[in-house]
């Protein structure tokens, strides 16, 4: 049961906030730091980000009218102090959880939420559509986007800062910069000249000279840098970086201490004043308040559960994961290839090159967030006589599937593209399941696809790919393999090629990824019923294995086919494209993920649910064996090698 | 013949112009001026573009050694001048014809070109990387980019520019500024800083200075904009913008006059002696030289044939196209409904939004080249209760993939996307084919998809998608309609509604788009071969109207699938993964683009060669009865209506 005492137990909405004193709002600070850190330590999920911005979340929802006035979350995995003041206080222990709340903002969880997110860089423009919007309407209200120093370099993001001023529409900019601690002098000067900047006589003094400046694009401004070149040089080396949001049409206010509510919410008061785009740059430390998070924020940014008292982090039971094994094989294979590159856009943890980095310094590349300029760069590297292997989680590479296109399959380019959380990641939810990525880059021209089944196939797929002469992928779920990792030798795959792990005559089952493992206990559980199946694995999606596929389906009349990726343009159309060219018309059975969003959940209980489960799979081979006549007559019996 | 006193034809590669005077030099841009503007008015391309970086080229060509120096052409619609330069002045005449030269830059046809392009803002980062694999291989050659002030607002140049530091690598960036013309004090004043900041003794002095600054991304200089606002207020009013590219860690050397060959040359010298990136702002005047184009670029920018005298455009015969139907439409439904609006990244002309853009300006958007923003600040309008249509072309649509996916589908926002240049464009080839778009939208959950068959249909269709409650979107091809455009008063279709417009029970054709008369052609060649042909209108590629595909292929036994986009993942895959699930089993020929990139012809010539004519459907139309029993049998006689 909740301490009545807590002041956080009396909001049940930013306007319980408004008659608390400082003092009661520094309280309730650390009552939603604790908060915080007790649910996440059970639930896992975003800690460091979310200790970071708690009296930022309390200063915003005290000046400012949610839902009227529009707060916005970049990426959003540090809403959580926003969901416990507004009104998802009660549910907050359910968070991430089947059926519970979400780890980010959603307009279908609460009309506090204007525009939800997951992928970073997007707050800035969508913060400029809803302010635009207003305009059109006649409204007034605010609309306000927190956005982290580490997202503003996305290209979206930068767009969206160039674009703020031609908009000529108000609308406040949250710049949380969490890179580095503040310094004591710095916070003393800042605080200085926040107060004085701020101050809203100044501004209309300082506005009126701004005016004389002609509003215009990047580019036409670029023409106007002769004028700036003659106040010389030391004028260059004095400027910082404040003055590169001026230049891009924002008032600047900052740097502001974060942790410091009763400043926030000044500053908050005097930017409703502004007119037109204001960059508050606002200071804060990752993990504020807890000491484990605070001197270890990578490792605390996106976790699993862990003990309050010590900080240790839960170990997940099970098998060497695919990222372990990639990051093991990638080194293997460089000590041998100078050529070989690695590629991330700011996930060396995640994407499995933090040992990469320290072992190859100069072939590692961390180009921020940037997933566009990632591809693009390894495309240049590639067209240089260099092996870049551009790693990025499958949702997180969709944005660069123009470049994917355009400078790499287009000039067949060899760049090895690596995807981690491809399919479902689980308690992520929609925006991070890699549902798409089969799908997508199936249908790109010259592009080679491959799935690995375990983690001893992801390392023949790797040295595959580092040497095949055109653009290729790799794709593999989040987590642990679903077999022991040997560290075998790796073996080269001719591209292409399936692989035939049981034989059988009453019906096939194509599969590709650690599905396949589901398939073979499938065909377990079938064999004792006395259903012969047939399993491959086809290793590749694209080149497809015809010749095989077109053999297996001759054998056994029909098909199922299983992947964990949307039914729609995936594998499964492959082989229906395939078997409409052969004009080859048997059942065939698609199993894969539905044309829809799929929620937050264990990966397990999604997997489950949606039939890409052993058991599912046996359901759907005894479905198409029924619809082929073979389940209510006598079951053949185990058949010779195929 | 070529006139034999022309410096141009003794210039068979970039070494032929090293010994040339200056003055040969100014009378070779004159030459070539003229070989673009007769050539251009004969085969069409990109004009103005071109005649404004003749100067630029030779200088570019004149200082650095391509292809041992690699010279990048950002979207590459101004590399005219450099294939004249690189070997390719005698095949300048088949220029975008079939089998001649490619209107853009490509690496398999010169090896002067280091890296093709098409889409805009890519240079930047291609760039980096040929210059880091350069590093890594330990050549020494310049890597050198160009790139319009236009392309570098895009998000990927935006996102190269940040990395440009921490790569610590050499790199030239010519910003190629063809905004404004340059007023002559401006122009003193340049020449003036320009030699005094290029001479590399003052260099070398003021990067020592530089280098006590510590070299870090932009989140890190962020929080070093304390120092910078110490400086006041007119510090901020009196700067300019070369200073953006100081603080991105470039040696800025600039505005140069781009005309000006001899300064060029000086300055591109000094350029090679700058270690670090080197941003050299260059400032043109697109269609320099040629009167009609210098008075009007846009018109100029890319254009069909013209006479060269009066700088008459050639206008295309035929019915009205797509795109001036659905600008007419748009206007006429955003008289009655006010909370439409359109968004454009960078072509009002192109997309049909040149009209509405001054009936409606405060409801109109360019964004700039930035189409990720365009997306996603388009789902922040629909966000807050605005209709926005985003005008965007098929194949640079694919920059917007994710947003797409994570901005608008996912949280179901009423964004209307209107793709024109669906399917083959033609003279453009591969990089502008808007091959992709059924494939990559028909995977996203929530997405509704549309083709018209002809220009009336496209106003029903906006009509639809500007009432209908969630995204939406139309593809439309280049061009003029296949027929004559009624302008009847546009009908609300219903959502995933398919039109049967001729029956028939030997066989099916479903199609999509403008093909639909191809297929209607290719029904009445078999009805006169007695084979009777039913031919649906799929109108919707998503939803698919199952009901209706399913009775006419229970009614005909067989279906034909005829799409202007790729094979892979398209209507046909759509048709397919539908018959799999209802376990039908018959022949289904898929007839669209195959999966490869497509190369540069007229249009009706590619159709043709890929038998997306009216005798390739009807070929397909007899194989497919063929199979079926039909041709080799007596052909059934005309069926009563289905």
């Amino acid at each position: 049961m909740p301490d009545t005492d807590r002041i956080l137990d009396r909001i049940n909405s930013p306007e319980d906030l408004k008659g608390l004193s400082q003092s009661d709002l520094v309280k309730l600070a650390e009552e939603m730091r604790d908060e915080i850190i007790q649910t996440v330590s059970r639930t896992g999920g975003h800690l460091a980000s979310n200790l970071g911005v708690v009296e930022l979340t309390i200063a915003l929802h005290t000046v400012f009218d949610s839902p009227r006035d529009k707060i916005l979350w970049d990426v959003s995995h540090q809403a959580y102090p926003h969901k416990l003041l507004t009104g998802r206080r009660e549910r907050f222990f359910t968070l991430r959880q089947e059926g519970g709340l979400s780890g980010f903002v959603r307009r279908d969880e609460s009309e506090h939420d204007p525009f939800g997110a997951g992928h970073a860089s997007t707050s800035i423009s969508a913060a400029l559509g809803l302010a635009k919007a207003r305009d059109l309407r006649g409204g007034s209200e605010e609309v306000i986007a927190v956005i982290g120093d580490g997202a503003l370099t996305g290209g979206l993001a930068l767009e969206g800062m160039n674009n703020a001023q031609d908009l000529d529409t108000d609308v406040i900019i949250v710049l949380n910069d969490n890179e580095m601690s503040i310094a004591e002098n710095v916070t003393a000067l800042s605080y200085h000249l926040a107060k004085l900047r701020m101050d809203p006589l100044y501004q209309s003094i300082e506005n009126r000279a701004k005016n004389t400046l002609e509003r215009s694009s990047i580019g036409k401004r670029l023409a106007r840098t002769a004028e700036g070149l003659s106040h010389g040089v030391t004028h260059l080396i004095g400027a910082k970086n404040g003055i590169i949001f001026e230049e891009l049409g924002f008032r600047y206010l900052g740097p502001i201490d974060g942790h410091n509510i009763t400043l926030l919410m000044e500053v908050f008061e005097n930017a409703k004043k502004i007119r037109g785009p204001v960059l508050i740059h606002v200071q804060t430390i990752k993990g504020k308040g807890y000491e484990h998070a605070e001197a270890n924020s990578r490792k605390f940014h996106g976790i699993s559960g862990f003990t309050v008292a010590d900080g240790k982090i839960e170990k997940t039971n099970g098998f060497s994961s695919f990222k372990d094994a990639f990051e093991e094989t990638l080194i293997e294979l460089a000590e041998k290839d100078p050529r070989i590159t690695a590629i991330t856009a700011a996930m060396p943890d995640g994407t499995g090159l933090a040992a990469f980095s320290k072992r190859f310094p100069d072939r590692y590349f961390d180009v921020g967030i940037a997933e566009e300029h990632a591809v693009t760069f390894a495309a240049g590297l590639a067209a240089g006589g260099i092996r870049p292997v551009v790693a990025i989680y499958s949702t997180f590479l969709q944005r660069a599937y123009d470049q994917i296109i355009h400078d790499v399959c287009l000039q067949n380019l060899p760049v090895v593209f690596v995807l981690d959380r491809a399919g479902i990641v689980g308690e992520d939810g929609p925006t991070h399941h890699g549902a798409f990525d089969l799908s997508y880059l199936r249908h790109i021209p010259g592009m080679t696809l491959m799935a690995p089944r375990d983690t001893n196939q992801l390392r023949d797929m790797l040295l595959t790919a580092l040497t095949h002469d055109g653009p290729i992928a790799i794709r593999y779920p989040r987590g642990g393999g679903p077999t022991a990792y040997e560290h075998k030798s790796p073996s080269l795959l001719t591209i292409g090629q399936s692989e035939q792990l049981r034989s059988g005559n009453d019906a096939c089952i194509l599969a590709v990824g650690p599905v396949v493992y589901s398939a073979l206990k499938a065909a377990d559980i079938l064999a004792e019923e006395g259903i012969s199946v047939q399993v491959i694995d086809a290793r590749f999606v694209k080149p497809l294995d015809e010749k095989a596929i077109l053999k297996a389906v001759k054998q056994c009349g029909h098909l199922v086919v299983v992947e964990e990726n949307t039914k729609l343009g995936g594998l499964g159309s492959a082989v229906l494209e395939l078997f409409a060219s052969e004009c080859i018309n048997v059942p065939v059975k698609l199993m894969g993920l539905p044309d829809r969003f799929i929620e937050h959940a264990t990966p397990e209980s999604i997997l489950q649910s949606l039939g890409l489960s052993a058991e599912g799979i046996v359901q759907s081979v005894r479905e198409i064996c029924g619809k082929a006549g073979l389940v209510d007559n006598q079951p053949k019996t185990q058949p010779a090698e195929a």
